[in-house]
């Protein structure tokens, strides 16, 4: 089976890798620890990265390049893999200082650049931004979107304004005008300057907060809609990363009939709500629910355009990634491939035959 | 088919009726318009009302019990409605002032009793309590809770602290202590001192708002469950209301999948989340959704024990209430009977026969 990962977590093991991209006064700043990450409040009770993902010469999981493609994308014979860094490096988005967070933005895509991309034609990854400024974040996108190997641009899932408001039109506009998909991926709730974590405040424990995360993408994913986001950028994509399948079906009926009786508030809806998720919206597998009884997954399927929507992910190396064999055999047969590749193939327009990489020039970081 | 209600709604005409069971110097306050209610960003575009229930006599849908009993009760021979007055008013727990907002619990429980309950012995309600002092609530529940036709407590699922945090637990011990149900209702989030409605902020329309609504009531039984409130309090049972149904199955697959590798952040839950749910909680049914395919619901139904947590409510004369013959007709023949009135009957210990009213004195206010 060809196998396309769409959530692969990489990162750095001194900030030292970061800093050297940034200019001053950042890079000092950064390593003497000035407010370097927004953090929400809840720390995994072990571990969010697994044990068994240690590269032979030390480190995090997830640090070693040649590390990640021996123990993932040769191990599994994948074609490409998606990489996202760090959620916590998606909070950049949730600083108060929006110059900082820019800086950020454009240290971390120089060095998934230099770090990744360079060391192997099958890591994809993911254009950061820091959306505390909507037009700094397009430019940002301007300056390395030539480079084949970012495929979309990704958000954090904790905000302050959900994604389908005005605000953030410039990132759209310049994600359609590469054919880039905006992916949003969770954990960054109730961070920094976001609001709660939650609709109900602050849950005191990692097993709340991580069960609820498919709270938020929720949120963004009727706020793209109702907002008209998919009307006023034909061409955009979105990709929901990290928080599982299973409440899509329920949230689209919930919204679809909403849109019966109250869409003179959203005239620019013109399409059921339900169609536009199907025509523009991915999501990644993992983490996949496993009900007790499998035939409750497999009604799930029947309940949406599955074999459309959804692109594998193991979310390797953290702690509850998916065993790519084991989470594929979850689904029937008849999807397997377009799940496991194909989805992705054609949404980042990626070659049927592993390509090489031809990296574009890229510019200096734009001034905010 | 017998029905008991459990999801309808009764307001006043004017703050005169309630006013009558305030003392001063509340009464003179709330009259004047003294920051009366914590409203949310999210007026209606039309109306929350449905305006064949405006009484004959005029005022407000819902605000003449006669013209209820005749438009609801009797016109679909119910044995019993469970009335929640106005979601608006669980709003006083997003009020600042916590001594005003008791003194606004008090008075709505003496105008249930005197404008409602005396009215007919089929209408039950819901405690309401202020949570801005779980031990003044507690005491408006010990005043109140021996009246036959209060048969539950009800709280807004808008708040700052999830409804597991242990800073409740006065109310839920008075609620246990009478054998009184714990119901949760949708639509104070993100009013007064509430944080953001949602987990992503403020979406712009009430349609966004109205869709996302069980994301806040997901987090209030996540954070019970995981909080250990039924192993603390073993006699309590939740009611989550207004909120549909179809989310639950794919909530508790992820919690369970999740406790099973956390748990030992949160040892004191013993057993599977979805046990707890199954043994402690109840939902009401309505909004229902309405999937294109019937059998999409019909294998919703599958996914948990929908025959014993399910309670028919028609959130009568609100704008999207159910219609009682129509919506039971969406479940299947072998479980309509304990859904239309049954699990209601168990669960508020009501007669099969319908019973007389045999009012108990009632005291005075507590004073916080």
């Amino acid at each position: 089976m060809r196998l396309i990962d769409c959530d692969v977590h990489v990162r750095w093991n001194s900030l030292d890798e970061l800093g050297q991209y940034l200019d001053e006064p950042w890079r000092s700043r950064l390593l003497r620890g000035y407010i370097s990450y927004a953090h929400n409040g809840y720390p995994h009770p072990f571990d969010t990265r697994r044990h068994d993902a240690i590269p032979p010469g030390g480190g995090s999981p997830g640090s070693d390049p040649h590390f990640t493609v021996e123990d993932l994308i040769e191990r599994y014979n994948m074609d490409f893999v998606v990489l996202v860094g760090e959620s916590s490096h998606l909070a950049i988005s949730n600083l108060a200082n929006p110059n900082w967070a820019a800086a950020l933005a454009s240290a971390y895509n120089d060095w998934m650049i230099n770090r990744w991309f360079s060391a192997d034609e099958r890591f994809l990854g993911s254009i950061f931004v820091a959306t505390q400024d909507p037009e700094t974040a397009a430019r940002e996108i301007e300056r390395v979107a030539d480079h084949p190997q970012f495929v979309q641009v990704a958000l954090g899932s904790g905000t302050r304004f959900p994604y389908g408001q005005r605000y953030y039109h410039p990132i759209y506009a310049a994600a359609e005008r590469h054919g880039l998909p905006i992916a949003i991926h969770p954990f960054t709730e109730g961070a920094g300057i976001a609001y709660a974590p939650t609709a109900a405040g602050y849950p005191s424990h990692y097993i709340e907060f991580h069960t609820c995360i498919p709270g938020s993408l929720q949120v963004h994913l009727v706020s793209m809609i109702c907002e008209g986001i998919f009307e006023t950028f034909p061409g955009l994509k979105l990709v929901i990363m990290e928080g599982g399948i299973s409440w899509l079906p329920s949230l689209l009926w919930r919204l679809d009939k909403n849109w019966k009786s109250l869409r003179s508030e959203v005239s620019w809806v013109k399409r059921k709500p339900s169609d536009y998720a199907a025509d523009h919206v991915r999501l990644t597998t993992q983490p996949l629910e496993e009900p007790e009884h499998p035939r409750h997954l497999r009604q799930i399927l029947d309940m949406f355009p599955a074999e459309r929507m959804l692109m594998f992910s193991s979310d390797y190396p953290h702690w509850d990634s998916d065993n790519p064999t084991r989470v594929l055999s979850h689904f029937p047969k008849d999807m397997q491939r377009r799940i496991s590749a194909e989805n992705a193939r054609q949404l980042y327009g990626l070659p049927d035959h592993v390509r090489r990489a031809d990296p574009a020039p890229v510019a200096s970081p734009p001034q905010p």
